[in-house]
């Protein structure tokens, strides 16, 4: 596995191989791996003629009060992890090269699914997503590009980019991973003590609880989220930033909900916040249920 | 000649000619062609394996007042001196195919170049421009994109888009092309009656005044800058919109003339408005001047 820290020798490996006819995987991501990562990767692996992983802690989707500073980073560690999952370059520039001095050129999804959620919450997130997604596409010129279910909106705006710009490449969507008592797997579970990690669970409990009234038949929206914020509020150390119950393809509401659905929360566990998500294909109820 | 309106069938196209190792020219046109997309034609013909030619009014780029509705177009007239040039495909897609419903990405050039001369008379004409160019340049997949200098401070915004975006691809931009009198080419000279055709000259002539200042020496931007509002004032039918003497290459103001250097203005002829310049590299004034 070879690590690449410049953008021009990222882009002439890329196109080289692309002139060679190889199909070339990209698993973009912020470093500090785990088996979320690694789990696209594998998939990656799967499906190209070679695998490029990025890993590059992007200061522009992080809000002036957020942790860019505080992220975990241990690019050592990862590129060990990276090689073992198959992958054949890391791409980790530095933010400099990265956004050299008057870099000043910005790519936004407007309106839609960008106003909601982790949109809502953090201001300028995902026009820092864009931007950067669409550089590392335009320098490692992949195929395919795997992003993992848990930042489901992420997924959601950057498909809708890919498919305004016309760009030339599939968006391949990986489900979530989680630790066996069901927390999901994310580079800020680091920041957790001991005592947050056990309030962490409720974020998945109250989503699975959503899922569960579903399940048994509710197809109001609203009750649905007042089923897992009722979760949420009487659990200890977690604060609600959002819970949403929408289309899991627009994030739109739903009057009733019907066909993909996505039950969506960020909370804040002490200082960190975490996001979590179920999607789920519902079926209308019929008068059995 | 091949003519394309479909995006999907164009981008396969230009894909399958790269995997062959061919180069691909673009010139991006707004059609109603003249001999000053025809030299881009030209250039692009001597540069590269394969030349395609886009021809799209876009309407992002035109402001709620101006004049994309009676923007002139004759695509078969365009398609015949397209061959004739040497253009292997023209891409001209419809409104619909370039902004289906629900539409909302937009690639920005911000602050510099874009909020100056034709960016603050036309409020989002630089955000329609880079967010089509964008789209050509990943629908057509070129190695070489040909632009006019007459539209100098566009090809400024695009050469940052491209630079910032890493786009794997160089911007050429070619000299002006002038009538016999002097008056710079454009689709909207069409929209001149005989006697702001003759109005027109004013624009070149007072450019040229411009110069010629700059050429007897003097060094300090602001009398280049009144020696050609002074022309244009005192000639008749004309109403200046903007006229600027900056560095060429970021359109920053100089304390003194040196280097690049750009002569620009746009001015109104009745309705019609127009745009020129004049780049010249200026040498520092020695005590003989």
């Amino acid at each position: 596995m070879d690590l690449i820290t410049n953008i021009k020798q990222m882009q002439d490996l890329a196109m080289k191989l692309k002139g060679e006819g190889k199909t070339i995987g990209l698993v973009p991501t912020m470093g500090y791996l785990h088996e979320g990562h690694l789990s696209l990767a594998v998939r990656a692996r799967q499906e190209n003629g070679i695998v490029v992983m990025s890993n590059f802690v992007n200061p522009l989707q992080f809000g002036p009060q957020e942790d860019f500073a505080t992220y975990p980073r241990d690019l050592d560690r990862d590129n060990k992890l990276a090689e073992g999952a198959g992958v054949d370059y890391v791409f980790a520039p530095s933010g400099e090269e990265m956004y050299p001095e008057g870099y000043s050129t910005y790519v936004e999804v407007k309106g839609g699914a960008t106003e909601k959620m982790c949109g809502r919450s953090r201001p300028g997130h995902f026009l820092g997503v864009t931007t950067v997604v669409l550089k590392l596409f335009l320098i490692t010129q992949p195929s395919r590009v795997y992003f993992g279910q848990k930042d489901a909106q992420q997924a959601i705006v950057i498909r809708k980019m890919v498919t305004d710009l016309n760009l030339p490449l599939e968006i391949v969507t990986c489900p979530i991973v989680r630790e066996r008592d069901g927390l999901a797997l994310s580079s800020r579970n680091t920041y957790l003590s001991p005592e947050e990690r056990r309030n962490a669970l409720a974020l998945p409990h109250a989503l699975a609880a959503g899922r569960q009234l579903i399940q048994q038949g509710e197809r109001n929206p609203v009750r649905v989220r007042e089923e897992i914020l009722r979760v949420l509020e009487s659990s200890p150390g977690i604060r609600v930033d959002y819970v949403e119950v929408v289309d899991g393809r627009t994030l739109e509401e739903q009057p009733v909900l019907q066909g993909p659905v996505l039950l969506a929360a960020a909370v804040f566990v002490g200082k960190t916040r975490l996001i979590d998500n179920i999607d789920l294909e519902v079926v209308p109820c019929t008068a059995v249920c």
